[in-house]
């Protein structure tokens, strides 16, 4: 099936949408994106490619970062992993202090703020120099060497960053950070500055349609079974509060960033990306998450 | 593939189970049950049956019911129901009133307690006598004619209801009841005191992974895009606060009731049932979930 | 001193109050009250009286008779009562569930509605008809024989009591509600209603001034040691979400009323009443609160 | 009354008490101090004073110091004070974040650690040198030059602060903290590392018995109605989650401090100091609060 067409006759039903949400403004650097952008691509496993619009633009690609660093943390500690991050959907805003606190330090998931930030500690404690480590790590999985942080949008992230140095704290008095916490903070303003198109980002992510091998590699990334239970974890809680309003709708795995863009899997058929950087109040992209939507209600693409 | 011997030689993996958990105690009927009680049970989409143990033994559905509910009531409200119930996974224990209170009375999805009650009222509202055409649907979704309500376990269940009475007259204060709150709970207890072996529960719940078609009568319970979308809700909030567990490790939309039940459902293949009345403290199956897991694993059946 | 001036010119200085605050909306009869109604009336120890106003009107006193419940409660009980009830302020709004069901179903305090509803049902328990026996008590605390019940408040307030009853299921949920819900609302609801002019109130509540004894009738109403913690009680806990504000303004303990009444005590010299309709966002009377810090600055009372 | 005998025979009366509660281990260098040290001296506004036990002994006045910092910071800011933080009890354990995040960054009280860190924002605002500034303040309010803070207790505290450090970032993330989070943390640790005797406790807090005055020197630190309105913020949120109880028991305004110091103010009469190290559950000297409640009750003093 060619789907350039699809995207196209999709993004015109859209209409106008001149008035729907706002880029994200918390970060200094993410406000001066136009907001009028919008890019789709969708890499199948055996290579065929699919795009529209800005797909082929660099943007950041914010929370989107936290499942590919969840996937080195994954290979890194096995099923030990879980004794220091939940697999439960939080039924919070995405930044909230209560559930930590209530849980003792232990963060709901892995793609929470606090999750990704136990996370990072688990890299920093792993590896020399863990930015150098997770970028080539990022690298290999995506087989495209030009991928790399922002420092511009990490340094802006890190000077506005005490909602996220509130929660390594809190943690850090459970026990449950062991690094500095500079350190940890700034290895995780890094994660979430990485810059991808859409093209590149629905290549990244083709290994976890394909339970773990990266199909233009033939590599293993990780295994079978790990890869099927990170989908698992993105279906539950890759959406912030909203995680039930896309399975319910999309019905595939996904991942959204407050950059706007949107990754999501269909298991043994494709990765598709999307990125429109205006937000609804829960912090995902709502043209992107409109447009998943009617793409998988006219494709019968659904896991459900 | 037979699945009978996988069945046995997973039962037998489990060893020495003995001590492991208990069974429902908050109402004083369940306390009754043989804890030692196993039974599965899977039909396939072709009238293929595998089964195990006491599969044929009834046992109380509890909480599975409200899956049925739900459907009927989407079946009469279509998309306007979410105007009263949300889809979002709780992330609190199952009858809690913290969420509903802050939510200003919606709950956050129909699975919990208190959604279960909006659906109960919705039901209430629809229908002279909602409790028989409730069983009558039950009865045409299965096209087992002797399924009933059990009188003596939702009279248990009224008995101590306060918990569930706390929360109709909560949400009643927000205006999220319209019907008489002892009726509403009456449907409620007697929805949740459905009885069913695991041949029943599973042959009733196939249309659910026949994307809303009853296989054997070939009649549309519902449409595919709401078939699709209450596996979906299953998913994400069909094991009250281990919905993310139960994704994580077996991969299926299930529901789980506090009778040691649980149905899971394989789209476009099964639908499998299974009954072990011990609990974990978060009110689902050990056994149960414990021999999903290492079913799904061993079939490489799993949905990512 | 003759305060009677004063009254005069504190109320003067209030200027135009037109538009202050709202008349309580949540039960249907209070609806109908003049908001422009204001009286205070002030009574010492040794029977001097100084009023103000619209001090000789009846109005429904509403939660400023659960501190009355409480000093039954507390003579029957001693201090095996403070099992089933806390002596802490609530810091959460004054109807709330959320703390209660941290708390395991025991209040904060007597004077929140859970607390209240916990008296209720020791009184309930402790007399055959317990409306009779506790009307009969306040008028012989008040020494005034007119005081009575408002039935048609009391229905007013059933007929939209679902949150009390909420929280009653919720206690019964915890056994922390002893008797039938029901019989224990009724109860409460009487309890609420009850009616008194501003000169009755001051004289009612003459006892807790003068350490437990009617000034008038010489009679002890309760210890020495018990009307000081009652004192406490109000003091830390008598203005819902707002106890820190009158303590921090007017520096006397005291308890209001959605109806618009305040009752403040200064131990060893008088009590004083004061009503005004209309209620700020917190549920206290508006223009009762100004009138008492004006007061007790110009009067240089305070008990700190 | 010659209270020497009496605290002699109150002491006596509290029995054997080797196993109750624990010295504060959350700072290692508290932990190091002898659980069976016992200390108490009053000071009337006459300068007649009245000791028991280790009452000549320094300790770490810790969390009591925090009243001081109030005095200084509403001194300075008068009522635009109270825009940064509030005067209701907190209703949750003492390091909460849970309210915080629902108030906005608001404090609650500025008796809570949170509450004592936007007042330590607002004296490091103020002053060049805000810790030399502040210890004079104290010694000035003391009289007495020898009073310090202990370096070796402030970064004993400084080492594990991390919950402290999460309170700040997070009121930052508010705009409540403004100026530099490291310089703020460390003037709060300075602040609670304070030592005095009980003596020397006793006398730096009478200038609150006596409405404002320091008695020995004359001179105004504060105006009467923020003198009262100190005590009556003590009395509402000066013992962490026991302040009902406390006010129920005892009667008077006061502070608690980990360190097993109690202060204690009776209005126009006198101020006492209590010293044991073993705390409660919640933080407060179990012996210190026993031995002023039946310190209260014997000399019927209470201004309730």
């Amino acid at each position: 099936m060619n789907y350039n067409k699809l995207f196209e006759k999709i993004y015109q039903s859209l209409g106008n949408t001149e008035n729907l949400g706002q880029v994200a403004s918390y970060i200094p650097e993410l406000k001066n994106v136009n907001p009028h952008k919008f890019g789709v691509h969708l890499t199948t496993l055996n290579d065929k490619h699919y795009s529209f619009g800005d797909s082929d633009e660099k943007f950041s690609i914010q929370s989107i970062a936290k499942v590919l660093a969840l996937v080195l943390a994954y290979q890194l500690e096995d099923e030990k992993l879980w004794e220091r991050v939940g697999v439960e959907p939080s039924g919070t805003p995405f930044n909230s202090l209560v559930q930590l606190e209530y849980d003792k330090g232990i963060p709901r998931n892995p793609l929470i703020n606090a999750g990704a930030l136990v996370i990072s500690d688990i890299l920093v404690g792993h590896f020399e120099d863990p930015k150098k480590h997770f970028i080539e790590f990022v690298r290999k999985v995506s087989g495209i060497s030009g991928i790399d942080y922002s420092s511009r949008i990490a340094d802006s992230e890190k000077s506005t960053g005490y909602t996220n140095a509130a929660l390594a704290n809190l943690m850090k008095s459970f026990g449950n950070i062991r690094n500095d916490i500079d350190t940890v903070l700034d290895f995780y303003f890094s994660l979430c500055s990485i810059e991808m198109t859409c093209r590149e980002l629905s290549r990244t992510f083709l290994f976890l349609a394909d339970y773990g091998v990266c199909p233009y590699s033939k590599e293993r990334m990780i295994s079978t079974s790990k890869s099927k239970r990170i989908n698992a974890i993105m279906q539950l809680c890759g959406f912030y509060d909203e995680a039930g309003e896309f399975s319910f709708k999309v019905g595939l795995p996904g991942k959204s960033g407050v950059g706007g863009g949107i990754i999501a899997i269909h298991p043994n058929k494709y990765s598709i990306a999307v990125w429109s950087p205006r937000l609804n109040a829960k912090g995902n992209s709502i043209l992107g998450m409109k447009f998943l939507e009617l793409f998988t209600t006219a494709t019968k693409a659904s896991i459900f």
